[in-house]
């Protein structure tokens, strides 16, 4: 049998009491570990997260807290190659692909160690500047910040087991309050491996920060009014949450990041062989391609201009003919597994439904695997799908409807009239909301103009003009600097933006007083 | 047969098919008039504030829609004799009480005319600076707040038909979303009638502003992703609206105000007969009979130390003594009617359920009323009761739960162990989040302390020391200027707060771009 992970919960570690569920290698097929959390106290885990860890988090200032996360930081680089094996093993990752969730966390969490540090040494955060509440300036209304006296539930996804933790961790631990985190059973190894480290370093206080890997069963049961629950995953499971009494009888405050139908524009008047045209070309089949597919963020619909789209659809098919895929452990695979069985067939029947509604421009199925077997491993090839013209943009509503989340996405032809781009932003709106949508131009003015257009339908808007090709953090990456979310089908949901991520573990309050009341604050 | 309201939808004005709810003086018991909202064709009409209002809302500028703000406020002043006679027809309040409703309403539409006129010729707002995205600062991360492309719905409570409607429609409009409000139907005649004469002036665009009075039935329904509801009243209601599925399937943003249990905190010495402890007095015996209690704002527990338990029961009961009960007609009457029979019944039944863990201080049910018939009129005198000792606020959990909404409240003792307030906060958290305390002392220090220590369950801590004797703007009067809302049990919304009222209208947006392009927004 293999290893039964234990949880870190009620101050202490601990394995459940069941059999357990076993984690496997989406490559080889191969057993790994084993996760439970039969017979766990819920009520006495939370209770103690709540009691301990939160009041020990409060009593620290946002610079103490700043400094454990710089701690943790070191101790996650000091352990990094681990974590890659673990990654190598659990998610069937390429090292480049590795890097993005491993690196990207500990960069997440380095990032708001500085942040938090400019805080200083206080408890609170002061929100904006006092107001007259008269023409006397004795009686005032001051806004502060404080942390939320309950405990942050973290549900997290499978695709991302150490930046999925750390982006949401770090500004919980800076705002003061304690992190219960259940990552997704198919690759909880990681995220147990980096709680673990940082727990036996002994950096945060006991009850700071607990981990259940397993079934969640029973854990949004335990919420209370003063706790939040931040969830990454799918819409099914979203709107279970959404409706779980304790968000609608107690006001329990949720943070979802659900299915996002993000998309790419060429704008118009980039012919093909321009900048912008193979800047934008390149970055649809990273994009594609980076961990096969399986990022929230991922462009699964490619918008360009009618007259361009068998120019695109051959460019971006032959970079797709250069993507290796097989074992992440050959240095010659370029892209590596999906996550599991469960996650091969769903995007195989994904695929079937968008043929439904769109012709396969580029192929993946087919091509040989390298140093897998293609009986156990979960390695599928890149896909470009299209749907012919722009009257098939209109009429083919699965391409804007459908988030499949593999190495898959569809070409996506507008009318550019009077070079507008109205159709192109029209088409994009049917996503319902998404987390990011990227344009690709030379032309400033243009550029500025479509990002405001499509702005309120999107968390972020990336923009990648010839000036920064070399700049640019590229469409699916996550800055911590920036608002990380989307509207309607994404989710609602509001996370990272540099220190706006902390007004989620925060309530704003109006202290109405006199200004002597105001100065001992 | 009394008249039947027109409801102003899809454009136009137009009465329900059925018999329509009849709407009754709370004092005399006559018949006023009707309101329905059958057959109305609300996709239809959804469609039409979202399309026609929605875009004619946007192609304005904050300045513009600031400027009609004004307008509004103009034609409201013009008209405001005609709502007091309504208000004390429909509400059956005091001038005093009326006023509250009607100039509270015109106050804040006013403070949002000028608040907006401050963010100019604009179509979003620039929210923060800049950030770099690497050590190369050609490449940055811009956010903005763009308005939402949906609209606002409101379903309002039947205590402030005027504010109600004016502190949500104020920023919704200045922010360019077309509102769609659904008065409470016992009082919603006042809405009615000061839509319609908005309305009729012709001041904003066609399909910015909509009334449907009557039934909500099929309201929800008509939600989008990008549409907004918000709403006020009971928690029963607000657990229907946050499980609806545009909620929690298509992520409609909610803003719920509901439930609050709200505290007055007289802190340790401050003896009786000092000014602290008169102006606690005072403000407790005010708020507790300001429209016959019937303020989401309103003082339900009356936290004292145990050893001025009896001095403050006899001093706040005699100042409940003076207040006169009946028909706001009549000069001599301090406090009116509660707004219906079936909230005369609610306030009964409430009483006798607090009663079963407290003992009566003043009695307010035995009180003659002034030139109102006890058959008819749903007045009802103010009721102080009293838990008795420190043990008795420990053990009566009604108290802290139970939000009986008329002139009621309750007396709750405690510790004062080396004059420490630890008790009294651990009293007040278990409201389990309200919208407002207040605080009365005359120690600058401890007064910033206690605050801090209840912040985080409160939307607005209120501080009356004897320096803002005369000035503070009182405990249960919400100002525009400051958050409205409070976490766990009153909703988890914020509403007000200024120019923060207008982030629930917009959709917050990360623009990663080079600085040509953040050049051209």
């Amino acid at each position: 049998m293999t290893e039964l992970l234990p949880n870190y919960f009620n101050g202490t570690w601990q394995t459940g009491t069941g059999a357990g569920t076993v984690l496997t290698d989406p490559v080889l097929g191969t057993e790994l570990v084993r996760v439970d959390a039969t017979g766990l106290d819920l009520a006495a885990g939370f209770g103690f997260a709540r009691a301990q860890g939160g009041q020990a988090l409060r009593a620290l200032t946002y610079r103490q807290r700043a400094a454990m996360l710089a701690a943790a930081q070191k101790v996650l680089q000091a352990n990094r190659d681990a974590y890659y094996d673990i990654a190598t093993a659990n998610s069937g990752t390429v090292k480049n692909d590795t890097d993005v969730d491993v690196d990207g966390g500990i960069f997440t969490l380095g990032t708001y160690a500085k942040m938090g540090e400019s805080l200083g040494d206080t408890h609170f955060i002061m929100d904006g500047d006092a107001a007259r509440l008269g023409k006397d300036p004795l009686f005032q209304s001051q806004h502060i910040l404080s942390p939320t006296r309950g405990v942050a539930l973290f549900i997290n996804a499978f695709n991302f087991p150490s930046w999925g933790l750390w982006e949401k961790a770090a500004p919980a631990l800076l705002s003061g309050v304690p992190v219960i985190v259940k990552p997704a059973t198919a690759t909880a190894w990681l995220t147990q491996r980096m709680v673990k480290d940082v727990v036996d370093a002994g950096i945060f206080p006991v009850g700071a920060l607990s981990i259940v890997c397993g079934s969640s069963a029973g854990l949004m049961d335990q919420l209370q009014p003063f706790d939040v629950v931040s969830f990454t995953g799918s819409a099914d499971t979203a709107a279970v949450i959404r409706s779980h009494p304790v968000v609608t009888q107690r006001s329990v405050r949720v943070n979802i990041e659900a299915d996002s139908v993000n998309s790419a524009v060429l704008l118009p008047g980039e012919a093909a062989g321009t900048e912008a045209f193979d800047l934008f070309v390149k970055e649809v089949a990273r994009e594609m391609t980076v961990k096969s597919g399986q990022k929230c963020t991922a462009i699964r619909r490619i918008l360009v201009p009618e007259a361009l789209y068998h120019a695109a659809a051959q460019a971006i098919s032959a970079r797709l003919a250069k993507t290796t895929v097989g074992n992440p452990r050959n240095e010659a695979v370029r892209m590596g597994a999906l996550v599991s069985r469960a996650q091969l067939v769903a995007v195989r029947e994904g695929l079937d439904y968008l043929k439904g509604q769109a012709t396969v421009l580029h192929d993946g199925s087919t091509a040989a695997l390298v140093d897998a077997d293609p009986a156990v491993a979960c390695c599928v090839g890149p896909t470009l799908l299209g749907v012919g013209n722009a009257d098939g943009s209109d009429t083919s509503d699965r391409v804007h409807d459908t988030e499949v989340f593999g190495p898959v996405a569809t070409l996506v032809p507008y009318r550019t009239t009077d070079n507008s781009i109205a159709h192109a932003v029209a088409l994009v709106r049917r996503g319902q909301g998404s987390l990011v949508t990227s344009l690709y131009g030379s032309d400033p003015q243009a550029l500025a103009w479509a990002a405001r257009e499509l702005a309120d339908s999107h968390g972020r808007v990336h923009i990648i003009s010839p000036d920064v090709a070399a700049l640019h953090t590229g469409h699916g990456n996550v800055m911590p600097q920036s608002l990380h979310g989307g509207p309607g089908r994404a989710g609602g949901g509001e996370e990272l933006g540099g220190l706006r991520a902390l007004n989620f573990y925060h309530r704003r309050t109006a202290i109405q007083a006199s200004t002597a009341v105001l100065g001992q604050l």
